[in-house]
């Protein structure tokens, strides 16, 4: 199990590398059968080719990713995370959890958002 | 499945129960099954009673919370918030995950906090 400081560590590479709008960069931090879910409650997304569709798409719309608060780790193989993110139209506010593999590769991804956590 | 809203509604319920150090209001929240592991990776406690007996012992402890940002739902019958809390002596910088049953109480709680997430 990866410690929490490691856990964290790939959850602000996250953050750094799609401010970038470096999508491989994010893909790459997910192993290759992970799976999203953003939001939660809506389709579940599967694989690193489908992963890193999905955030070449969010990356072309401009979103930059703010942290509300520090990275939350775990005692276990999660982590979880408070944000705003914003493309100078919208924002929503999320909360992601991350589940981790061995390697300190995202095994999963879950964006908690509802409709009224969109603002315009 | 209890709208965003009513997600975020039973959230800020907890937040306020726990403030007011009413133990059993807290408690009230959760479905008879319910489950609660904190921290994620931790122990996992089941059942009303065990549930009461947690927070009458943190209640006790004098512990307040407080949001670190606005409480976020989802689009299926979650709801995360992300919050601090304090007995003056330390911090804990805290993720809360709740799940929900058809009649808008907690079915899960997960809290995501690391060793490095208490601040003395």
């Amino acid at each position: 199990m990866p410690t929490s400081i490691v856990m964290k560590g790939a959850m602000q590479a996250y953050i750094d590398a799609f401010n970038a709008g470096d999508a491989a960069a994010v893909a790459a931090l997910f192993a290759d059968e992970a799976t999203i879910e953003d939001p939660v409650g809506g389709q579940i997304r599967t694989g690193k080719a489908v992963i890193l569709e999905f955030y070449e798409q969010n990356v072309a719309r401009g979103f930059k990713l703010v942290l509300d608060a520090p990275i939350r780790g775990s005692h276990g193989n999660a982590a979880a995370m408070a944000f705003t993110a914003t493309d100078g139209v919208i924002q929503v506010r999320v909360i992601d959890v991350m589940s981790f593999d061995e390697a300190g590769k995202f095994t999963s991804m879950r964006a908690y958002f509802g409709p009224e956590d969109i603002l315009t």
